[in-house]
């Protein structure tokens, strides 16, 4: 999972207002929470990109000092999830390919692609050369080559691109005058776009990117589209041939857990989705409790929705700690597995010979939860009854999410018993699979194989 | 305002295995609420203090390789405030002053001294040199004077300040041996103690520092108490002449805004306090609303205790973005005036048509909140109802609030109608100064100086 | 004036022992002297090139740390003089152009291009960008381009690369499998080459770079000559169609400034050259003196020849302090027109009352000899007579040497008589240029013009 | 070995224009072959002393901008010697301490104190703590003492150290409105001060630091001297009770090695010293050879010395690169024992069939002397005559060099004929000890027990 911004500025003004730099870090700082392990920034003004990549939060890599040297009318940027591949430079984003032109070329993708080695083996073929392991350095790569060597047009490239490159690739491409914006024709990432009032046009991952620039009024860019930006405004293109072979597989996890609750991805409220899977939670269940409480902060909505079918009290009895900083973040460390105690804390006298709805989003190896559940026993409560808001993590994603091997997750591992064994609660119940077809008006859209195996490619 | 820690390893095992510095990191982390600024810690293992302070966040400034830098076994640390005073190395904390016998102690402080200006004069008369404007350099420096120039024991030095050192200072103070632990006869601001199973001595600003490093059983430092912990456990004395002399003032500020929900400070459970204040507010009203929104996260209990009373839904409708960095800190602006922007967003769809009780803790300038209303507005609601945890703030504290002058506070330049319209509310309402004694059990033992003026000293 | 270096290692063996990047490190250190502003570094392990480019010295930049970082096989590394150009990092070598083939050709180059607008025209013209005014980036992108673009062999680039690029230029090109050496026709730079008992090749602007490495059998790479090194060897073509398209054209000011005295340049020993020099300067003389003395260290050879034809005592009687560091060397100054009062000290009682034969190399804005010369004299000596090894320096160069314009050089704003009274000298005499004939073996092959203003092209 | 550095300004006009801190650097640079692993300067402008030292070069350390920040009127300094001791912050000079009246002392010293553990133990009795291993601490440790807990005057207590400590302490004390200037009873190591024509007055190991400041006119910090400048000028103290106590010992090795040849250290001129041993060691030989060579710089008066008893030209057939950076100092190693073929090159075609007089400065374990002689035989010569400037180095120093020891001294584990072999010279000779008088004018008045073991105290 990662968070991508492309900024154009079509304003033809004086040159020095330019800041493109500027609109594309405050996106990045909305998406953070698509990625906190390192983000990186493209920036021309109509000249040499300027490349930006660092370790760290967007607000301490892009302090107002650095951003100063990046002035600059086009951007692209990227912030990336801590993954199990090494946090090198090379496999960080956004990629620029340097043309006799000069470097002109500068791209930032979401998304994995599933026939990566044979792609790549194809352009290796041809002698195209890479150096990272980075789906983006791939595409980046598949466009020059088709334009450089093959004589396309950039525009052709993209639909070559998506004729032949398989799985998830929510993308901004920046020349030196114009801003190309594109996703996959299955849609399995989110992606938006937007214009302010000053004729700046921005693409993003989630809509709260575009909210905090001003723009409350945006598009998706649509499955297999290509849009174009210059100084002559937008010019949309369908990049497949066929409108058949667009085919929604939007990811089902993204609503779950990692879209911001304030997002409107997939033409569906977030925050809505979420109250709607604590409700179907709540219809599971026929007891009476003292309280419900999330997880904080992804399963506040589920939590809201729960309460508010059952008028058991919504209370925040967990305290999460939000001052992290740079060290902590461990790349080699997979979904939300680091140290809870160094997070959460429980409100004191309060939990106390209480009976307790717990509410996560999501159960991957269950440490965390099982840690959590520790914690409010210790401070008291009597029962604790963990309620998932989604169905057993059985299957590994192919499309942009970072889990854990088959073998490492828990539903995988042991029996619905088992895991509420492990993890100390005394029931544990997650949303049912069939239930998922509830929580989305077009559930034919969705790819839910990480619950169900069934892979859409 | 700020947080302090202390730590001492009475464990007399193998000296390799101390690590009171990530105590004392952990201990910060726990405390970073109380001042994102800049973070320090001077660590002690028997001999020089190793002394580390910067700006930045405590993650981001000890990372494991500093930390392995200050192993040691007594640790004293501190995170403070941007206030209006410069950011520099001399006046950040922790102290250490150096006699001829080495550099010997170290001390850090929280709150303010009130007659500051008095003490440092006469210490200057006697030849001490002061290299800092601040409260903890006037402390250690009067204390290392009694002991160095005087022949006093650190324990009579520690009850001479009490005599003559008027306002709050929640303080430890490490020599190569031991650690102090000692707060003004007021306790104005909050200080608590504990130990550790593995022996190890613990004194902070707020018990969530205590529990993060798993002490739930734990103490107040009393008003007036000087707690000695060396080798042999602990010692506690009385630091006044005369019980009579004690004075609780305690900061009614730490309960509405300052401290963390999960704190139990001056023997209250913060978020209880919270809660109540919104039942008191919810009473103020005898009308009917769509939903009661907290400004997040400091209003968060005050809005459950508002809709709990009321029985009109809590919504978490605004998103707050946490993910701040080191450069979004501007030490030049007081409390809470930052980007709104930035940092809110409002959930998409949600405010059509709707009538908002919106909550916060406490109204300075109303920069912010008049943001926030806008942007509630913008996104479509019909009425926003604006209930205030507190009342009017009409006076600057002298105790270790970094208030704006009294020129800068809006309800000293407005009247309530005139605020009103300023942030752009349908209604406004502050907690009347009369019913702050409902909230806490003993209300004598607090300061509410900054609403009344009645200041204790 | 600059430095360069090629390594090629042709040890097929494992891949762990290439340490091309020590080579690399000592060569430049070797010819410092040719530049001490900035230096850099490209190295390749068959993979992608690691870059390093910085401002300070060679020992500075290139410490153990760093050059583990650039382990690699093939390397080529610059060393620069502070010139008037900016000193950024664009603007500084190696050059890599990254095709699509990957980052794949790195380049330095020592001497200037003559005809450097019109081939850029061209160049971009065909589309090619440029990042930098270097001439460097000018004979990478013209190979890259015939290459890339126009399907020639790199042997084919170069050619056409010396049909059209008139002025100075001894290269080293890298890619991932070969170095190319390459020097224009008229041989304006030095430029050797040779192998170590380990198969590993070197190029280098001066024999010195040979010797630190072990390297005392060497050739020349000849006017016009490719020499092209791989894993099977070297080969070496002529880079011209026509032999007599060669026309050699050495820098005589290398002998007399630049290059070290241990060096061995267009097959002179440059001590023996100095030692001439000093040798006909002595002859110009006929009157007695107390002492020669050298500016040090240029000067050290030509005082001994003078010393040697004469019989007067030959004293070092001006010690310089050679510890420099980064912020000495200011890149806004031009040759040697730094702080002399910094460097220079006259020994004490010493001069007192004597009569001093100044030797120095040459006299450019005459600003640092005013200045020694007045050290002498406040030191007691009698009479200074001032002796430069070198003719009037009247003409800009436009092959490398960062001269002053011609306003700024003494020898055009003042007659003999003028400069002899500006710098406080009692005589002063030039070598006459019609001696320059004598002091090498082959005089026809040289350029004189700084002297003469005959240029070659 | 070491150098140092004072500086009061005492000029009582505008405060901003103090600049001490730029006399200290520039004083340091002239002083830098005294030390060149790190450097330090404490500047005051009557309130707190800033203190930075660090790893590196002075032009490295001391760049303009760290220069702007310590701004001052007072200034001590100090370079060190790459020496056994580890590198640390706090085994480095200056050294300041913290008073209960502020950070008051600071002190920079040459020289080893000789009974160094019975002070401390002394002082460690008394409950002064002690950070480092360094003899300036303990300096500056006895004087605080003794001021702040004896309630001497600064004067009172350097008469006491002269008193008690033994040892080599040329030394430079500021406190915030005073710089002292003392020198141990023997005058081990050379100090000398004068004063610009703007009232600037300066202490520095050695005169050329004097030169470099524009100051030819100077005196000898005298044996127990004590030199105390104000605002008021200067007073001179005698340190000792009787003179007779008063007992020169100056190290000899000053002038052999250590010293700048334009330095006039003990009265004497550096040049002239080395040129008599030149002499000296001519007058050993009857026969002829081809030309004198020195091993540069340290040599070179030496050689030419010996050149002018014998007529045998003077050559500089060994070229020194003199651009070291920081990392070329490795501060394991002692004295020169560093990689010989990275610093010094052969004239090409010069030694072949030659007969050559080498000249160096001395021999303490013969690893360089040995490569340097299988360089110049590798370029041919016929045969190498090596002839030291100094009698066998058999004893180690107690005074501030840093010798190996006594087992790692050649001239200890092997004859001279034994040695003679080991180098690979044809023939060995060094300075003959009964000779040392002569090349001095008061013999009397030097420790020579490096070679002697005739220890003064």
């Amino acid at each position: 999972m990662c968070g991508i911004i492309g900024v154009f500025d079509a304003d033809t003004g004086c040159q020095n207002k330019y800041n493109s730099q500027d609109y594309a870090m405050l996106g990045l700082f909305a998406e953070q929470h698509r990625g906190q392990e390192s983000c990186g920034m493209a920036v021309s003004d109509g000249g040499v990109f300027k490349l930006k990549k660092e370790m760290g939060l967007v607000k301490q890599v892009f302090t107002p000092e650095v951003l100063s040297q990046l002035k600059g009318r086009i951007a692209v940027g990227h912030v990336r999830y801590p993954t199990r591949g090494s946090a090198t430079h090379y496999n960080s984003q956004p990629h620029v390919v340097e043309t006799l032109a000069g470097p002109s070329f500068a791209l930032a993708s979401n998304g994995d692609i599933v026939n990566y080695s044979q792609i790549r083996s194809e352009l290796e073929d041809q002698g195209v050369y890479f150096a990272s392991d980075n789906d983006g350095e791939l595409l980046i790569k598949y466009i020059v080559y088709q334009v450089d060597k093959k004589g396309k047009s950039i525009v052709e490239a993209i639909k070559l691109l998506m004729e032949n490159i398989k799985g998830a690739y929510s993308t901004v491409l920046a020349t030196r005058d114009a801003l190309y914006m594109f996703r996959d024709p299955q849609a399995i990432r989110p992606m938006v776009w937007g214009k302010t009032d000053d004729n700046v046009y921005i693409a993003a991952s989630e809509s709260c990117a575009l909210n905090i620039l001003g723009i409350y009024d945006f598009d998706e860019v649509n499955a297999g589209e290509i849009i174009i930006v210059t100084n002559n405004g937008t010019e949309k293109i369908l990049g497949v041939d066929d409108r058949n072979k667009i085919n929604l597989c939007h990811c089902i996890f993204e609503h779950i857990y990692f879209s911001r609750p304030d997002s409107y991805n997939f033409k569906e409220n977030i925050y809505m989705v979420r109250e709607c899977i604590g409700s179907l939670l709540a219809d599971l269940d026929d007891f009476d409790a003292d309280m419900v409480i999330p997880v904080p902060d992804s399963a506040n909505f589920m939590a809201i929705g729960y309460t508010r079918k059952k008028q058991i009290p919504f209370e925040m009895g967990l305290i999460r700690n939000h001052y992290v900083g740079r060290t902590f973040i461990k790349p080699e460390q997979t979904i939300r597995d680091e140290g809870v105690q160094h997070k959460y804390n429980a409100l004191p006298n309060f939990f106390e010979g209480k009976k307790i709805i717990l509410v996560d989003d999501s159960l991957v190896r269950g440490t965390t939860i099982k840690k959590i559940i520790d914690l409010i026993l210790r401070a008291g409560a009597k029962e604790v009854h963990l309620r998932i808001g989604s169905p057993p993590v059985k299957y590994s994603c192919f499309y942009g999410i970072d889990t854990p091997t088959k073998e490492e997750l828990i539903a995988n591992r042991k029996s619905l018993e088992g895991i509420r064994e492990y993890i100390g609660a005394d029931t544990l119940k997650y949303l049912p699979v069939n239930l998922l077809k509830n929580i989305v008006s077009k559930p034919d859209n969705y790819c839910s194989a990480c619950f169900t195996g069934d892979y859409p490619i």
